[in-house]
């Protein structure tokens, strides 16, 4: 009999095996997976070349592995960023996945939010099947509705905070919507006392506008690991 | 701007309005609504009363609105159990919604849990969206799964609350899937220290079941208010 696991034991479980060192650029990150017919894969890797541009994504390095009939599609997870935090000692705590409202191309507020310690169902999972998203409207007019995370450290972390994004965003790993100032919300939700909120952009957007442009997806996130060197920037593969 | 509005929010404001009197067949209880073609209301309607005999359903009494075209049905909430208590003077906790498995007609476990006060978006709306549900398998072969909720109040509540329960029951609300031992799990969820566990089957069980027979229906489950007096029992409108 299998007990009930919240996804915050899934997060946990993946982020203690991630090995990434962005000023080497080597080791493991947290992925997600999309998969597509063969006969999507153009058109699938076309939005995410412009969601990535958008800057909706983590990462443009993505990894496709062929299949018979289907593509698989590697994609970094938001969750990496938090990984490499915790290996430099900060104590990260991944809050909840959510929707972000963005106006004229500011991220405003989370809309929806779910806890990853209180779901044993990924957030992400539930707003993509709730068609709640417009990630290409955003793309579009700078209007729309795009996934989101939120995590919490201790507030005297802040600056190192800052220096690794600052090593991660050198790597190609960006994503930050709002590193919040101490005691204060992030993006609409409050954070515990004596922490700092950090509010990235979900790795998933890959996948969910790949959905809106009816592109026929399936999708895990949060899914498993994968080293860096099987990644290529997605450039090299349009 | 409107505000976060996690799940629990939406319901503590209304258990907070209940006003039924369950031995005098009187005053307001939680109802859920679902929203069918009037073509399909005969169907509807048969597929709830299978629902409702299978003993996956809270009351058998129900409204049926007409509308142009559409027809709402409004039927009995889960929730209303927890608020009859509450107006008792037992300070119940609903905790969460899930799915649980049932082999053999017993309800086993909870294969998935979402906590009210960490989700926006409805967990009944998730789980049904992700279509995981079996409550028609259930109901042939007694093996499926079936949508369910689970309740927290101090251990020392236990025999008031088993005496509301049977006043419920008499008047014909039922639907206990268990009433745990203090400090015990309940179907395989740990309870607070010093607390029971109530598990409840979903009133959205009826609506769930319909979508599984391939109606189209739409639903908003923990709705609103409806009086005892304007539902009727569903064997006077078959």
């Amino acid at each position: 009999m299998q007990p009930l696991v919240f996804t915050l034991a899934r997060i946990e479980n993946l982020m203690h095996q991630v090995s990434f060192d962005p000023a080497g650029m080597k080791g493991k990150i947290i992925t997600n997976t999309t998969t597509v017919r063969k006969e999507a894969l153009d058109e699938t890797l076309a939005v995410f070349y412009d969601t990535i541009n958008s800057g909706l994504a983590v990462s443009p390095m993505i990894k496709v592995i062929e299949g018979k009939g289907r593509i698989k599609i590697k994609t970094a997870c938001s969750l990496t960023l938090c990984a490499v935090m915790l290996k430099h000692g900060i104590p990260v705590h991944p809050k909840g996945g959510g929707l972000v409202e963005v106006v004229e191309r500011e991220p405003t507020r989370f809309t929806d939010m779910l806890m990853y310690w209180a779901t044993t169902v990924d957030p992400i999972d539930v707003l993509t099947a709730q068609g709640l998203m417009n990630i290409t409207g955003m793309m579009r007019t700078g209007n729309g509705r795009i996934l989101g995370n939120l995590h919490e450290a201790p507030m005297l972390a802040r600056d190192k905070i800052e220096d690794v994004l600052e090593a991660l965003a050198q790597a190609g790993f960006a994503g930050v919507l709002e590193l919040g100032q101490p005691n204060m919300n992030v993006l609409g939700v409050s954070v515990e006392r004596d922490h700092v909120g950090l509010a990235l952009v979900g790795g998933t957007n890959l996948m969910a506008a790949a959905k809106e442009c009816q592109i026929d997806v399936m999708h895990e996130s949060i899914s498993d690991l994968t080293d860096i060197s099987e990644l290529k920037h997605i450039e090299e593969l349009l």
